[in-house]
This record gives C-alpha cells, sequence and structure tokens, in this order.
C-alpha cells in the first residue's frame, strides 16, 4: 500500500479549513552572515513560527533542486519523481495555454528554411511582437484538416506552443528538430503504434506552416519538441476529498493547479490582491493554495535587497489570514532561490505549521537555521500533505 | 535488497539481552503549555533519557494516524503497509481467542431474524452474559462436519468471534451480512476460486446456527463479516533470530505478539506484574517486549490527570528494569493518544534507548519536545529493531 492508497482509504470530508501559503523560492543563503529571511524585518511570519511547530523540507531528496513543476506538486501530495510533466505541457501552461485532455501540446520555434535547410533554429531571435503577428496570421490561414484543431499562441521571441486537438493522440513522439544549423527540417516518428495519428497529424502541420509562411523573410519554418499530452494524474478531489482553491497570478501556478482540480482564482499582481481573494472565496472551499511569486523572482535576479523587501512586503499581509482562523496553516516554499545562486537551488525549505492540534516548539524565528531545529525535523515535501489533513482532522485511523 | 533480506542475512544470535518497554500511547499534546509527559513527574524515565539518546518516531509515516497493530509492527520491525491484519483476526487476538495456521475468523453479530427477514442486525443488544450463554450453546449443539472444527467465542452484547479450523481454508470470501435491516440474510461468496471450500462450511454453519437457535427470541441468527485467515508474516526468530518474549496483560497486544513467534508471558493488571515477570523470564529470552497500556486508556478517555498519573505510576518499578542491566533499553510508544483528542493521533512518538554502545546525547528529560532534540533525530518506527539488534551487537556488517 503506499501513499495515494492510504489517502484514497483514509481521507474524509470535513468542514475544517487548510490554507498552504507558498513563499516561492523563500530559502536563500547567507550574505555577510545573513540570509535574506535572516535579514528581514518580518514580525508577524516571526510570530506565526513562535505559536506553531516547524521544519525543514526537501522537495524532491536531499541534493536535488526541483523546477516548480516537481516541487509544486510534492508540497501537493504527488510523488515528484512518479508524475513527470512534459516540458510542452509546462510551456503551454506557463504560457496560460489551456490544455485539455484531448490535447497534445509542444513547445515550438520559428526557424528560418533556406534552400531546404534550416539555417536559423531562432529565425533571428524575431521580436515578440512579430512572433504575435505571425501566430495570429498561421491561426487564420492554416487549412483546415477534419476532426483537428490546431491552434499556436506565442511566447516570447521566437517560441511559441502548438497545441493539436482530436481524439486517439498520443505523445510518444521524436523532436521535429534537426538539433543543429544547416541541416534539412527532419519529421517527427510515432515511438509507438499508437503515436501513429498523432505524427501524420504533427507533420502535416509543419507542411502547411512552411506552406503558409513561405513568403516570410525569417519565420517561415516551425520545429517542435517536448510532445506532451494532459498528463494522467488523479485529482485533489479523488486523492484527499479536498474541494480546493488556488488563488495566484501567474499562469504557470494557475495552470498546475488546474491540472490536479483546483479551482483557480485568477487575481492581481498586487500582493493584497492574493488577501482580498482569500477572503472573498473563503467560504466556497476547504484547501487554499495561494501563490506568492515575488520572493522567488527577485531571487532569480540575484537580487538580496529586492529579495529582503519581497519578504517584508508580505509580512503585515499575514494578520488577514490569521483573521481566518483556519484549522491548519503552513507557510512554506517549494523550492529554495538563493539570491546568491540567482536560480533555485537545492537547500532545504523552511516550513512552519500553526494549527490547535499542532502545539508550539522553541522556534523563535521564520529562518532556514532556526526551522531546521524545529519539532517537524527534516522531512520530503511529499510529506506536508498528510500532515495539513491530518492536522484538519481529516485523515481517519489506519488498521485497528 | 530490502530491511527483511538484509535482517535474515545481517542477523545473529547471541547473549546480549533488549528490552523494549512500550508505554502506549504515551505522546500527547500540550493542555496549558504542558503535554502529559511533560507535566508527569518521572525522575528514573528523565535519568534514562540523560544516560541514553533519544529520538522521535513516525509508526507509518508522518500524518498517519495507525491503529493498535499496524504501529506496534512498525516497533517489532514490519513494515506496516506490507503486513495488513485483517479485522477477523485483529478482533479473534483481541477477545483471547487462539488463531492457528489453519484457522479462518470472522467477526460475528448475533442478529434476529423474523419471516425470511433480518429485522435487528444486533439482536437487540442482547446482555453479554446471554450471549455466553447462547455461544456455549451452539458450541454444544452445532452438527459435527466431517474435518471441519467450527467454535464461536463470546465478546461484548451481540458480538462474537466464529473461528473455522480445517484444511486449504482461504480468506477471499464477501461479508455474509446484508448490511441493512429489513432485507433477508445473504451468504458469502468465494472471491477467488481457493475460497470455495471455505464459503461452503461457513454457509452451512450459518445455516446450521439458524436451526439450533429457532427456537430463541431475539438472537436467532448469526451474520458475518471480515474474514480473515492467519496472516502469512515471518516470525522474529526467522528474521531477527531472537528467543523473543512478550509481558503483557491485554489480549490484543498478546496475541499480536503471537503472530510473531513470541512467547506470550501472561501477567495480571497491575504494574508490579510485568516487572515480577520480566525477572523471572530473564533468562529464558534475548528479547522482551513490555506492554504498559494505562498511558493509551487514559489517553483516549481524554483523562489528562489520569495519564499524567499513569506515566507517574510507572517511573519507579525503571530502577528494576535497570538493575536487570539489558545491552539495549528502548522506552518509546507505538502510537500517541493525547487526551486532547481522546484517540489514537499521528504525532510522533518519544524515543530513548541506553546501551553501553550509544553514548549519551544532551536530551535533559522524555518528553516530545526534548526527544525531538535528540541525537536519534526523526524516524520511522521501523527502524527501531535494526537500532536495537544493532546496539545488541546482534547484525554483522553488510558487505565487504
Amino acid at each position: 500500500m503506499e501513499w495515494e492508497d492510504l489517502a484514497r482509504e483514509l481521507s474524509q470530508q470535513t468542514d475544517s479549513k487548510i490554507v498552504l501559503l507558498v513563499m516561492d523560492g523563500v530559502g536563500g543563503l547567507p550574505a555577510d552572515g545573513k540570509s535574506e529571511l535572516e535579514a528581514a524585518r518580518k514580525p508577524y511570519l516571526d510570530g506565526l513560527a513562535r505559536n506553531g511547530v516547524c521544519g525543514v523540507t526537501d522537495p524532491v531528496m536531499m541534493g536535488i533542486t526541483p523546477g516548480s513543476g516537481p516541487s509544486h506538486l510534492a508540497l501537493f501530495g504527488y510523488d515528484p519523481l512518479k508524475y513527470q510533466l512534459g516540458r510542452g505541457i509546462l510551456e503551454a501552461l506557463g504560457s496560460g495555454v489551456e490544455v485539455g485532455r484531448n490535447d497534445l501540446v509542444a513547445r515550438g520555434n520559428f526557424a528560418t528554411l533556406k534552400g531546404g535547410l534550416v539555417v536559423d533554429r531562432r529565425a533571428g531571435r524575431i521580436p515578440t511582437e512579430e512572433n504575435a503577428r505571425i501566430c495570429e496570421y498561421l491561426n487564420g490561414r492554416l487549412p483546415k484538416r477534419e476532426g483537428v484543431e490546431v491552434r499556436v499562441f506565442p511566447g516570447k521571441e521566437h517560441r511559441f506552443v502548438a497545441r493539436f486537438t482530436a481524439d486517439g493522440l498520443a505523445d510518444d513522439l521524436t523532436d521535429a528538430d534537426p538539433q543543429k544549423e544547416g541541416r534539412p527540417p527532419v519529421p517527427t516518428t510515432p515511438l509507438a503504434p499508437e503515436a501513429a495519428k498523432a505524427s501524420g497529424i504533427v507533420n502535416r502541420f509543419l507542411d502547411d506552416v512552411a506552406e503558409v509562411l513561405a513568403g516570410e523573410a525569417k519565420a517561415n519554418a516551425a520545429l517542435l519538441r517536448g510532445f506532451s499530452k494532459f498528463p494522467s494524474i488523479p485529482t485533489m478531489q479523488s486523492l484527499f476529498k479536498l474541494r480546493p482553491a488556488a488563488v495566484a497570478n501567474y499562469p504557470m501556478y494557475k495552470g498546475l493547479a488546474k491540472l490536479l482540480g483546483m479551482e483557480v482564482i485568477g487575481v492581481g499582481g498586487q500582493t493584497a490582491d492574493l488577501f482580498d481573494a482569500l477572503e472573498k472565496n473563503w467560504a466556497e472551499h476547504d484547501f487554499f493554495y495561494v501563490h506568492y511569486k515575488r520572493t522567488d523572482s527577485t531571487g532569480e535576479d540575484g537580487n538580496f535587497d529586492a529579495k529582503v523587501a519581497a519578504i517584508e512586503a508580505l509580512d503585515p499581509f499575514l494578520p488577514r489570514l490569521a483573521a481566518l482562523k483556519p484549522d491548519v496553516l503552513v507557510v512554506t516554499s517549494d523550492h529554495s532561490t538563493p539570491s546568491a545562486l540567482k536560480g533555485h537551488s537545492w537547500h532545504p525549505n523552511p516550513f512552519l505549521l500553526v494549527s490547535p492540534t499542532a502545539g508550539a516548539d522553541d522556534v523563535p524565528a521564520f529562518t532556514e537555521r532556526t526551522c531546521a531545529k524545529g519539532l517537524l525535523g527534516r522531512f520530503r515535501s511529499i510529506s506536508a500533505m498528510p500532515l495539513m489533513l491530518a492536522h484538519a482532522l481529516k485523515l481517519q485511523k489506519y488498521g485497528a
């Protein structure tokens, strides 16, 4: 019996409410002796740490730096080594492209074809606006094919997402990309018999693109990589009997949440928007995932002071969260993003849990080093969900 | 290679002795700032914590509340997600019914049958003494069937345990229970071809019961649920080369111990009885499981003060335990039973280990919060057995 089977068997719907506040990438590294969390003035966050129990989490396993996909999956109780989300699906979700169960998506590049050879795999990195114009043109001119719907969605510069909708598509397909310049375009090839239909549709699309864009100076062909279907992943309703909601601003996180069956409450880019939406939708759900992005983006920028400021900017809103009196409140991160490393890292995430069923330890502040000495110890992020469900009294006893 | 294979390969019989004292459900939650263990005066227990190394354990995994079966299995070195004990077997063990490898057991209800319909699934909750009379009557009157032995054992009110002894019985059987009143009785159905024999025997028994009890006003039929065979689980002798003994008072724990090959030393309900039995049998065994129940039952009652008193009542006996000079002494719990929750919980168990091969950490007392900072950290209960065997020098080196 594994965790998912246990969850299905033991979870029960109750009126208790859980809030999971993800301060994306909040864990960091010391500069001049203090990490971003140690340097920030954040009285409310530290107060929560004092009122609850703390620990640190490894998103995948010690030493592994996760992308946003696996690290969020783990926090939501899904094994990030079992469920691998294709690059195409993540690019699509990240671009705000809706993906359904009948869709096949891929990451695309516009490229330059000359004399039958791909001479520039990025079409001279055409401007993003140019890309938007070309995608619109393509969507209007691509010939209609019986039972198939194709749409392209512009990304930055030469990048786009292609979405194919039809019955019976599979994603066991090789990349349609010569990888190096000076080579002829390559069609996709099915890696399994059931992908033959998809392969035919994709290759006909590539021919159609070359025909429709023949007059373009630079972007006159398409390359496609990372074909992915909507992943077959159980919903949080089916696993945990939750009525989950996601309060988030960025497409990637909204898309991921939707994939898992959460109702997505889209919000504006202001920090207050998160808490307005939470209050407004409080009655409708029993699990709220609230995503705060700025701690990650400032870390990615390598801007220590801006990351400190991002932490301090969130802090004053926490009393609004506490005022809702959730039965379980967790504040943590999906992964660390030390500004010293300008990117995601493998360092464990500080984790705090406040609940009437949790008691309190003696952790005085919400930081990497203090949380590591908390009552919860060090654990994998996938244990966050059983822990939250347990403290919300949403899990029945295992065995007699 | 998994733990069980490792254990078989590496374990060796030695003269060293291990004592595992289980203070059932001892872990709790703070009330007025202090948990039961924090409130109790227990100088000897705290002295053991100071002389040994401490940690906290998760019986199954973080967040999962276990029953007594899975949580004890884990402490004895068995994966509680691999070995699942059927309800019938636990009910039988809990009622003190002996179960052997050829036995099939089930939980039973006496019910009231009228006009071919089950009109009361609990036979009006007949008194326990009435139940005992009916079981004795049944055991005397049930017709003998070739190669089959059937016995019923009374429980509380309308409940009983049925035990079928014959060659070739299997437990893949549906419940013989209409679940709702106003329906006719349902026979059991085999879920696998090898359960056909058992199904026939059980259904004939149900008919026999109805015939023998036809004159009863209320309890004139039987319903059966949770058919279970003696689980196929390796003994502690075969896995660990131990000569194990269980010193316990309650049937459930004695039954479980027997299932794993322990010699059961039944004792009276006084705390002193545990230590008398331990001293008396000290020479005969190299592993002693000592079960102290009162910390759990007071927790289940939600009686904080009584649970504190139960801890304090055990404490003065600990010097007798230490005087035996076991090579390894572990004091821990199977699961937590906070009186605040009036039941088992998912909170980790304080764990202490005293051994000449263990050294000491700086944990000053045996409590949930102090043990969480001990040298052993946080680990799953299934690691307790390798740890005890190792400190008793009963495990050889793995690999060259």
